[in-house]
């Protein structure tokens, strides 16, 4: 049997256990060009939320009644993909199920002599490749910049900071507690970090920007957004990779500081990771050199759970408990 | 003697004539390099009001005690700048005052076989350098694109309009009564107009915009800006331009859809006109060029005064009554 997750109706405000049912059914059968995949790692996203939504999106909204789609990282059981076999291990979007029959062409073959399968969901993953495009393609950080990046000991934060760095740039991060603020810096080596619950937070900003910021890397949104832009420098990029503090909110919270755009003649600009997948490879192999010799570091959260434990386990991302990629390990991945 | 009008002290939402003062002195003498000006004409600009806040800006703010710093066309009485001699019209940065002793290096010499003095301080003035710059090297609007311009029967607007359809895109302008919209199509030439007071806006900009928006040329800012984030196109650009219906609010009201950036790859970019200063030469032949041949039309909405009159005059803009370049004609202008 295979138990799954599925959206109940759409959440107002944070999703809960009764926004979801769990529903059992016979193992998928692949058909042609599937592969039947067993979940080992479910990726815990703070923007899995915004796909539970109505109306429009870059994506399909997850439709009441369908699967949580999130990104899995789990075994190739059967495969009707010429590009992979029984025993292959993969990543792609198998959603919150113990096993799924999904495309091949959808799934990516992980080389484990690179970086552990927990790695393929993380830093090598879509995770770790948005805030490769998002950092070098949108923010195009100079050497000798200031690139600050919010929920800097997060998934897409701690890679993000850590490629700026990797290329000459000055990486000052964001986080929500002295302890993040200590990991961003002295286990991922950000020149400064900042804890954003500072009662003087401008004044710590200020101290860690002296020349100003030239690239915002931001994940989080609300009013530390404003805060940001009363520090930005003359022909900033603000790339707007996210905003998790805003996900839950019926109604966004925009940018109140937003004429500075005009003020020091700076840009705003958004992207869709999936426009960059034919260079998802060379992306990869670049990073897969940083992790080697050693310049980029990555860190996993594993939380071990079921598949009804996913809210749960979402819940304490969207609590700040979680530094560096949070994943859920199923009972399948210790089999 | 000469008549001035002074900041008084900062202003809190709208400004109102006891934020002001009106001050007597002797007329000035240019020093080395100066001109003395005598005022003809006033620029009436909603974004003055921005300028006699405290803080930061693109240029320093008016200091209380300071004269109100816009736009002047006049007449040399005296020059001890070699560029110019007693009886040239001019426009340039004179402030709210009957006679203003200037850096010649600030004065742009009015050719009015070109176009009468007025439009000088409208069309061919900075006024219409803002429209021209913002809309063609930051919205670089291509043929056949849409073109949403807000305030369109504004000072800014009703140029940036024309010159994307002189361009080859669609003009689409956005006004707060069904006359305005009236003059920005059949006067102006816009292809399409919307109320922006409508009941039913969205559906009405869609109707106006069946293939979504590539560049908003945005003058307004506010509520109206997130209903035009809602039918941005792919890869669309925004232009930050100004923010009319939030330089009274003591908070800004923030893009609350800013999120669709990343969902239709866009970006939202500012500027600052005096960037372009080595170009405006340049930029004003190809406006006299379509001034000539019909296919630039300017208006002004000239209203007398004198320097005293100018905080009710620029409260009557504010009050949506103008349509055109606003100007206050002193009565210099008719000796």
């Amino acid at each position: 049997m295979n138990t799954q997750l599925r959206l109940a109706r759409r959440p107002s405000g944070e999703a809960t256990v009764d926004d979801f049912s769990v529903t059992q059914e016979t193992l998928p059968t692949p058909g042609e060009g599937e592969v039947l995949v067993r979940s080992h790692y479910i990726s815990i996203d703070p923007s899995s939320r915004t796909h539970w939504n109505d109306g429009e999106s870059y994506r399909a909204m997850v439709a009441i009644g369908g699967i949580v789609d999130v990104g899995v990282a789990g075994e190739v059981i059967e495969s009707r993909h010429p590009g992979f076999s029984a025993g292959d291990m993969v990543v792609g979007g198998v959603g919150v199920q113990e096993y799924g029959a999904v495309p091949g062409d959808s799934l990516t073959k992980c080389d484990l002599s690179i970086a552990p399968l927990t790695s393929w969901l993380g830093g090598l993953g879509i995770t770790g490749l948005t805030a490769y495009f998002g950092l070098l393609d949108v923010g195009d950080p100079k050497p000798g910049e200031t690139v600050v990046v919010t929920a800097a000991s997060g998934a897409v934060g701690m890679v993000a900071g850590q490629i700026a760095r990797i290329k000459g740039a000055r990486a000052v991060g964001l986080a929500g507690s002295d302890e993040k603020c200590r990991f961003v810096t002295e286990e991922l080596g950000f020149d400064a970090a900042v804890n954003y619950k500072s009662d003087e937070l401008y004044r710590d900003l200020k101290e860690a920007t002296p020349k100003r910021i030239d690239v915002i890397f931001d994940n989080v949104g609300g009013p530390l957004l404003d805060t940001l832009f009363r520090r930005l420098g003359m022909h900033a990029r603000i790339v707007v990779c996210g905003a998790t503090s805003q996900y839950n909110n019926d109604r966004i919270y925009g940018p109140t500081n937003y004429l500075a755009l005009a003020t020091m003649r700076a840009r705003m600009e958004g992207f869709i990771i999936f426009d960059y997948a034919d260079r998802y490879e060379a992306a990869r192999t670049e990073m897969a050199g940083w992790l080697k010799d050693g310049s980029l570091k990555l860190r996993e959260n594993i939380v071990d759970g079921t598949v009804e434990d996913y809210p749960n386990v979402l819940h304490r991302l969207y609590q700040g408990e979680n530094t560096g990629k949070m994943l859920m390990r199923l009972p399948a991945a210790g089999a």
